[in-house]
Order: C-alpha cells, then structure tokens, then sequence
C-alpha cells in the first residue's frame, strides 16, 4: 500500500489543526475584545465552544485529546513566561518582594480556608474532613499564564502590580505545593494511623526553594559568561536559541525541583539583563524580547483554546457540580481578592487581587494527584465532586481576566 | 503517588531535549562554519554524532527515536519553506518557469537510470530488475529544505539560481511521485500479472498538479481577501498567526492531494505578495518576513539535526551497505550536477546542479513505501539494502550543500 504510507505523514494532520485553533483563538479573542473582554478570556471561550461541538458532531476532533496540540500548548506557556520574566530584573523584584510575599502567604491562607468551608458546606455530611482540606488545597495555587497575558495586553506587565503578581504567583506556586504534600501526608495518616511525613515534606520544601534562591544568585553570574561565550559563535542566529536553550534548561532544572516548569522559565528570564545581552542583541539587530515575541503570539494562543477544550461538557449540565463548582469558583476568586489588599501602599489592589484569582494547571495538578488517593480504599474525591473542583478551577481562569482587564481600566481612568 | 503524578509532566523533558538539541546543532554548525563548510552540514553532523554516541552510551536519548522533536522538527521545515516561499512571487517563479522544468526532468531521468545501473552492479546476480527501477526512484526527489538554507546563509535565496532550484525541486517532486505510482504499479504486476493501473496512476498526477495550479491562480485572487478581512480585526497579533495559519492550510491540502507538505507550504509563501500584506505589516511594525524568521530559527536546526540522527550507526560498518550507498550517492549526486548544465544561459550551472543533490524526506518516504511492498512474496528490498538506500540518501544531504556552498563561494569570486 504505497499511497497509505505516503498519506499517512504524520504531521500534516497536525497542520490542519494548528490552523483551525490559530483561526479559533483570532475570531474567540476578537468577540471578546468587542465585548470589552481581554482576548484570553475569548480564547478560553473558544475552547469551550469546540469541546461542546466536539460532543455534539463527531466529525469535530477532540483537541483536548491531541497530545500533538498539548505539547505545543505546554511549550507556549513556558515561552510565555519566559517572555514575561525578559520583562522584569532581579533588582526590581526584590522591590516588590515583601509584598509579593503577603499576597502570596494571605493567597494560600485564606483560599484554602474558604474552600474548605465551601466543601464542607456543598459536599453531603459525613463527608471526611480530609477531603475539605483536600479541595482547599486545590485553590492555592494562582496560574500566572492567563494573568501575565491580560497584563501584557494592558501594557501592565512592567507596572509594580504585575510583578507583585507574578512574583506572588511564583511564592503561592512554592506553598501550594507545601501545602500539597501536607495534605497528601494527613490523607494517607487518616487511613493508615503512621505519623507525618516531617523528612519528605521538609525535603520538598528545601529543593524548591534551595533552586530558586540558586537560580536568582548563581544563575545571574553565570549568564553574562554564557552570552560572552555565545557571542563568539560566527553562527549569524544564535541569541534566540541560546535564550530559549537557557529558559528551556532552567524549566526543566525547575521541574526537577519540584517545580512547575514555567517557574524556572520565568525565573530564566527575570536572570537575563539587558545588558548580558546587548552585544549579542546590537549584532543581530533585534532584541532577545522581539526575537521571543512572535513564539509567544504563535503558541501562547493554544495553550488558552487547550485550557477551554478541557472542560467536559456533560459536566456543564449536572447540578451537584454546578453547584460545588459556582461556590468554589466564588470563595476562591474572594479568598485571592482579599489578599490584593495586604500588598501595601502604592499599588491598586484591585489589579493585585484580580491578578491572583485565575487557577490552572498547578491547580489541575493537584486534581489529578488527588484523583490517584484512597481514603479507607475508596478514591478521595467522587467523580462529580472532581468535575466539581476543576469547574471551579476554570471559571476562575475567565472571572479573573474579566476582572483583571475591568479593574486595570477602572484604575487607569481614575488615576 | 501524589509526588510521581507531580514530576510526570510530559514537556519537561521535551524542554531538556530541545535545549540540548540546539546546543548540538549550534555546536555542529559552528564547527562547520569554521571548516568553511554551509552551517546546515555541521547541524547534520552533529546528529550523526549523537546517534553514535547514544548507540555507545545508554544514557544518551535515542533523539530520533523522540516523537516531540520529530513533531517540531516537521513544524520547523514546513515553516521554513513558508519562509522561502516567501522571499520570490508567482510572476519571478514564471520568468524561471521553463529551467525549472528543464532541470526537474532531466534531474528525475538521470539519477533514475544512473540509480538503476548502480544497483545492477551492486546488488547480488539475479536480482529482479524491479528492484533496481525502485531504488532508481528513490534518488528522484530532491529535498529542498537544506539547499534553501544554505542559499539562504549565503544571501543567494532571491537569487535566479535559487529559484530554478526550489521551482525544479517542486516539480521533481510531483514527477517522482508519479515515478514512484509508476513503479509501484510495476511490483504489483511482476508479482500478479494484472495490467497497469492507468486510472489511478492519472488520478494521482492530476491532482498533484492540479493543486498546485489552482493554489498558484485561484490562491492569488483569494489571499487578498483573506488579509483584509484579517485587517478588520481589533486584536494586536494577526498578521503571524493568518500568515502561518494560511501556509498551514495549504500544507494540509497539498497532502491530501497526494503532495509533500512543504510543497503545499512553499505554495503558501509564494502566492503571499508584499502588496497583500502591506497594510497588516505596518498596523504591526513588523514585516511578515520579520516575524516569521524567530520561529524557522528556533525550528528548522532541529530538522536537520533530527535527519543526521536518523542514520542507525550499525550501518555505518556493513561493507555492502556501505558500497551501495556510496556507488548511489555518487550516481545521484552526477545525475543531479547534470541536471543543472541544462537550466540555461546566464545561470551558473554548477550552483543549480549542486542545490538539487539533497535527497531526503521525500526520498526517504520512498524507501518506507518500499518496505511494505512484496514481490512474489518476499520484502522488495533486504534490510542492508534499504540501509544503503537510505545511507545514500543522507549522504547527498551531506554532499549537496558542501557542494552548493563551494560553488556559490567559487562562482563569486569569479563574477
């Protein structure tokens, strides 16, 4: 069978995709912007649109199926973050530190609180208070992605807001991630009697936080002598694969951590300064951002139609979930609100607290390994109170650029 | 297993593998550079290399093996023939129309029957003079992806030359496909008896041409439209996402109608006129040209990368092997040197001559289309032969833009 084999290239399918989700994520991000809506918001909404088209006619593909789209997803999120790190220095980080540092820590506290109060109030009685804990757990951690996109947009990235924000979502990213294998330690006690895991949980902690401290010291010594080395390469192209190699290294370095990887591709490019790199970028005539930038508008896109595509229809229509979800959705989008006004004088809280509100993938993380426990062997969470907590998850990914692009406008105008 | 659900994320190691691959490709190109040989010759070398070395050391991933980097790496040459495309329009194609045919026909006849006659004295006594044909096919293709990079290094893509070469190469595709349904056809009746499939082998070449025709005519009166209707919208970042979205689709077409992708790719950027784009390009402050360049310097290294590491290096030690790819590649490379005396007055024959040497992807879905044809109930080819087959084809990827940069550099002097 020659022609099967020739027509079965295996990238061509791929092709077609990309177009139809580039054409979804435009026509999405243009209703939005009419609207008066950040683009992201009418990205996610298009992901929504084509996951419901998917159940209702089969010739539609499951894009949340495509592990091809999901690794181009994966790969614009990291190049993202990377972009929005280019974007901020170290020195103006440690500015907003302390106050990165309260949101963050009032950010998982409160959350965590409300969530459990709100599970424990959805959730029939009887209900173990692990479980509670468990949901709340999952409302810790802010996705920084959809945030720095509307930041971007707004040109608010650079602004003291946005790098408390995203300097809180890096801090709240390292605690939830405490606060995980916290809870996962009592899941397994509640069931078994055997005391806490003090050892793992203390060397979890020091790993993500040991790479950090590392990254932002070593990491900002060693890449001037990275960049001078590069510059004698007689390649002409060699500023943005060196750039990419570095944040893609330090991701993974990251993730070896324990960290999500678009934390040490953020971190990768808070550590680059302008001028490690202005030779490089004065012999290639572009800089490093404007060489990043058309990556981010290429693959940025998917990632936001692929957090859409994910929601499973069917669960739009069940009440419990409905229910557990539009509880959890508003105390978890309260509980990152409040923290906006512990950062302090200055800054508009309003932003800082919308900013924080959008969960994601860390928070998907966590369903998933809550997903895998047993309490007394039976799974930690029903299927309809999973269904439940990732709705809320999403719902918080569109609530907090609305409110984010809302609050930037008000803000902007009354100043 | 909460903590192995958490370090399972798919695209960190796709991070540290890209990371790696452009510290190969850059390391391997500048070697290259520096031994005065095009960049794209040390990024082939330099995935040889690490198929070596991960056949010696198991720690070493088997690169070609990776189906993330296979997805880019197909990503990164489509792109890059978008982006050739995009350097000449339709009506320059025109003016080299006629060479270009010249070349693709006589570099399709010649290294058939150069290819036939190495395999004749080659292969064991006996063997079926079909199987000598399906090898001569198999040096038809010629694989412009590497010569449009090494015409690109050298500044001569928008040259006369550069477009004879990707025109012919463009026909010679279609003609080796229709070589190859040809030949196809020809196994089949050896083995059964039946007559030749003349419908199908028409279908076939009808669509393929008739593609190509109506993206070239029909295409052109539509892409205006189609930036317009794109400069209507409100969104910052359109003109790289409609530009690639476009080349994306007419890649897809293109296959289905039986087509590389890339050719459908290159059909794309040549039917995208300046005047097209004009007004989107200054809304952007960013030619079209501009934005697509980050994305085929990130993308296409690992393409060339990925072929140099596809060699199994076991091969590299059989004798017959060995002396089948050498006496194929020298053949191959003649017939296509030939090829280039006849693309006309004013064009520097050696330079055309050189450019179409390159066989691979096209080539080398000749040969998997080989592996799954039986003739009188045995595998058309042996195993080491389909090696030598495929040794010669990669070693012309190798030849041809040593040569191409030789004489381009030569010809300089002398003009």
């Amino acid at each position: 069978m020659p022609f099967a084999m020739m027509t079965a290239d295996p990238v061509s399918g791929t092709l077609l995709l990309l177009a139809a989700l580039w054409l979804a994520a435009k026509v999405g991000g243009e209703l939005a912007l009419r609207l008066h809506l950040p683009a992201v918001a009418g990205e996610l909404g298009a992901g929504i649109v084509l996951a419901i088209l998917h159940g209702r006619f089969s010739t539609i593909p499951d894009i949340a199926a495509s592990s091809e789209a999901g690794l181009l997803a994966s790969l614009g999120v990291v190049i993202l973050m990377f972009a929005v790190g280019l974007e901020s220095t170290v020195p103006q980080m440690l500015k907003t530190g302390l106050a990165s540092l309260r949101v963050a820590v009032i950010g998982v506290l409160v959350p965590l609180a409300l969530g459990m109060t709100g599970a424990w109030l959805v959730l029939p009685a009887g209900t173990n208070a692990v479980v509670d804990l468990f949901i709340g757990a999952c409302l810790c951690a802010t996705s920084i992605g959809i945030s720095a996109q509307v930041l971007r947009e707004k040109g608010a990235a650079r602004g003291a807001e946005g790098r408390v924000i995203v300097g809180a979502a890096v801090i709240d990213d390292v605690l939830g991630l405490l606060v995980l294998v916290g809870v996962s330690s009592l899941v397994t006690v509640a069931g078994s009697g055997t005391g806490l895991p003090w050892g793992s949980l203390a060397r979890t902690l020091g790993l993500a936080v040991g790479f950090l401290a590392l990254a932002l010291t070593l990491g900002r010594l060693v890449t001037p002598h990275l960049f001078r080395l590069a510059n004698r390469f007689r390649s002409e192209q060699i500023l943005l694969p060196t750039g990419l190699g570095f944040a893609f290294l330090l991701a993974w370095l990251g993730h070896v951590a324990g960290l999500a990887p678009i934390v040490g591709a953020y971190a990768a490019g808070l550590i680059l300064e302008p001028a490690h790199i202005r030779v490089l970028e004065e012999r290639e005539l572009h800089s490093l951002e404007e060489l990043v930038h058309p990556l981010v508008v290429t693959f940025a896109p998917l990632f936001f139609v692929l957090m859409g595509a994910r929601v499973d229809p069917a669960t739009l229509l069940d009440a419990r979930t409905l229910a557990l979800a539009l509880v959890l959705a508003g105390l978890g989008t309260f509980g990152k609100f409040v923290a906006g006004f512990t950062a302090g004088k200055g800054l508009r809280s309003a932003v800082v607290g919308w900013g924080m509100v959008p969960r994601g993938e860390v928070g998907l993380i966590f369903v998933a390994a809550g997903s895998s426990l047993l309490l007394a062997g039976r799974p930690l969470m029903e299927s309809w109170v999973q269904a439940g907590v990732v709705g809320a998850l999403l719902l918080t990914t569109v609530i907090g650029p609305v409110g984010l692009g809302w609050a930037l406008k008000r803000t902007t105008r009354e100043s």
